[in-house]
């Protein structure tokens, strides 16, 4: 059995895990990612969990076949160097010598989102033509596999979907554009969002508390009407995205990962009925819009063996 | 040398073309389509202005290989039906037999995007992996060609880029949307925006004459204030929406084309510009983006060919 690391970089946290060559993630560590300390703490902290990992894991690091890491941001594949990533203090790093380096392994270093369908991609049986996952989370993540092979265009840059307009003039994005569908259908949007109906409906059962990507689910199963405006305003921003992704690519399969990707089917049919009910497509089959199998773990799994 | 006949059928016109081997356009023919006269009107202009142009160019049918057809609109390639279409009478018209049968000859149908983009990519020299086909007209039509051939999902019905959402909750559309991005950067957007401006400012010279694509463009050349706000404008919808093309496939190559692609670099330059602004991509190399080469041409080139 061959084992190999993956690691997934987020705005918030940094995941590491050990993976075997069937796509079983073994292990899991991960700490908040401290995007504030910077570039070299970034790295630093990165290396010190793959090494951890393994101890404790008790393999040495030459079991190891490589270290294969997601970033959310453009990457030079064939390089490891990130190019830009507007969630990350990295600019131009070429973040696989600085791993390999300390870690003494091969590095291979992809976007967060390919990896996340690759993996997503490869446990669902790599049975679809064009697949297409779309991550829910600090921003939104996408990749797109086609004919088995992840897509990002000439430069490897593609595939942000995340950064496509669902309101122009809307509110101004990290990337330096108005409106990007991250905005309002990231992990990070639902809880702004969720906030400020709190705020805005003292009564809620949303209000006083503290609040997170559930806060808004939980209270709207207790019929809290506040709370259900909350969800389905959020469903009709993430399905507005999905239309687009479906009017464009039409792909046999679309899965949502992230952690709202946990709310499972009562959350996914909605969405699935409103994309649906207006994508352009009349009479054709549909494109099947499910849950990602592997949540969070999708970005690892994807990372170590792609 | 070999002769095909192609056929663009658009919301406005219907044109047919004679196009050999080699992708030359020798003769053309085009009437305006009448969509209230319903689908039978249609497909009985259609196949006499194939046969006119034949009698006119002194061939007979028997020299003419197949006629292709491009229409706006989901299509069923492999069957020759039209499953639905926003701005012509045909849902669910297998207009293939129908032509065929009146023309005695063998007929494909595709989407007239992607015959256009066909039609762009054929004239280029077929050398780009990813190469995308924007056509600013009554709609906005969009045709994707990865690795040299068409992709438009795995039920034919993709690359409606067109309707994707540049405005939620904007005008509304035809396909049941609201805020497609070609109720904002089609011509029939630019112009309504036109004729807006010109009754808002009745000193403008744009204010009291006929108004076409070209009439913002004509009067922000004599310096009327006006028309360039309309202008400025127009080229911010076009070009927010192919940044959403760019940030999704960072594809080689965005021709283009339709009526507006003939304002050509000045037009070009503003959009590109504006593009290179705001896409995500930071320090790869950047799409190329052109005016179409073959303008109005490129859709009966395309389906004759493809």
């Amino acid at each position: 059995m061959k084992y190999y690391i993956g690691v997934d970089i987020g705005g918030t946290n940094i995941a590491v895990g050990l993976v075997d060559e069937n796509g079983r993630l073994l292990a899991k560590k991960s700490e908040p990612t401290q995007v504030e300390r910077g570039c070299d703490a970034l790295m630093e902290k990165t290396a010190s969990l793959c090494v951890q990992l393994c101890k404790e894991q008790g393999k040495n690091l030459d079991e190891i076949q490589k270290i294969g890491i997601g970033v959310p941001g453009t990457v030079r594949c064939s390089t490891g160097e990130v190019m830009y990533s507007c969630n990350l203090p990295l600019e131009r790093v070429n973040i696989a010598d600085i791993i390999s380096d300390k870690c003494r392994l091969p590095v291979t270093v992809l976007n967060d989102a390919d990896a996340a369908a690759y993996g997503e991609y490869f446990v669902d049986g790599n049975k679809f033509e064009s697949f297409v996952c779309i991550t829910l989370g600090t921003g939104i993540g996408a990749g797109i596999i086609l004919n088995g092979r992840i897509y990002n265009g000439f430069n490897g840059a593609g595939a942000e979907i995340g950064h496509t307009t669902l309101i122009k003039d809307g509110i101004l994005c990290a990337c330096g554009r108005k409106g990007c569908w991250e905005k309002y259908a990231s992990a990070t949007a639902l809880i702004a969002q969720t906030a400020a109906a709190a705020e805005a409906n003292p009564n809620s059962i949303m209000a006083g508390g503290k609040i997170d990507g559930q806060t808004a689910f939980r209270a709207a199963e207790k019929g809290d009407k506040a709370a259900e405006r909350v969800i389905s305003e959020y469903v009709e921003y993430v399905a507005e995205g999905l239309i687009n992704v479906v009017n464009t690519f039409q792909p046999n399969k679309i899965v949502i990962g992230g952690g709202i990707s946990k709310e499972g089917e009562p959350f996914i049919s909605r969405i699935r009925e409103y994309v649906y009910r207006y994508d352009y497509n009349r009479y054709m089959d549909k494109t099947i819009i499910s849950a990602a199998s592997l949540f969070n773990d999708a970005g690892i799994i994807g990372a170590a063996l792609y």
